[in-house]
């Protein structure tokens, strides 16, 4: 079992290749084998915005403050809110 | 892409074979392959807790409210508090 803190890894700046606008990255963890998941807390200030990206073994979006919108390449934008959950398999967000 | 709205998804109680005491279970997702993370929000009353058993993939926790006790079996209890991580490993919880 491992344990880590609150407070205890240091927040990071979303670099400009994946993102445009302020992003925070505060790195939560990252599963040991045969785990795979990894997990972060990511801020986005108002206009932020990732670069388009896919996830090959997709990625689950939790809301936890906030609105924003999500999409799929192609798809319509929907809008979230804090609460919601959004799911992309192997797609672009 | 695929969004499941807040509060859409009716909240279980733990079954009495997994837990002591009063839980809520409050399903989030389970992932689609190949991806094959699931999470769920599991409240815990106070002195309630789970049985011991075993994650094949391993397990993270992430405390969001509260203070509680984790522990390995033969480990050591540990006390955790809102914002800290524990991780399992296909260990006991």
């Amino acid at each position: 079992m491992k344990i880590i803190r609150a407070g205890s890894t240091p927040s990071t700046k979303g670099p400009e290749e994946y993102f445009t606008g302020t992003v925070r990255i505060d790195p939560m963890f990252q599963a040991d084998a045969p785990g795979r998941t990894g997990g972060a807390h990511v801020t986005f200030e108002p206009r932020a915005r990732t670069a388009w990206h896919t996830h090959p073994a997709g990625q689950t979006i939790i809301i936890t403050f906030g609105r924003g919108r999500v999409q799929r390449e192609g798809g319509p934008v929907e809008e979230v809110t804090a609460g919601d959950l959004a799911f992309f398999w192997r797609l672009y967000i």
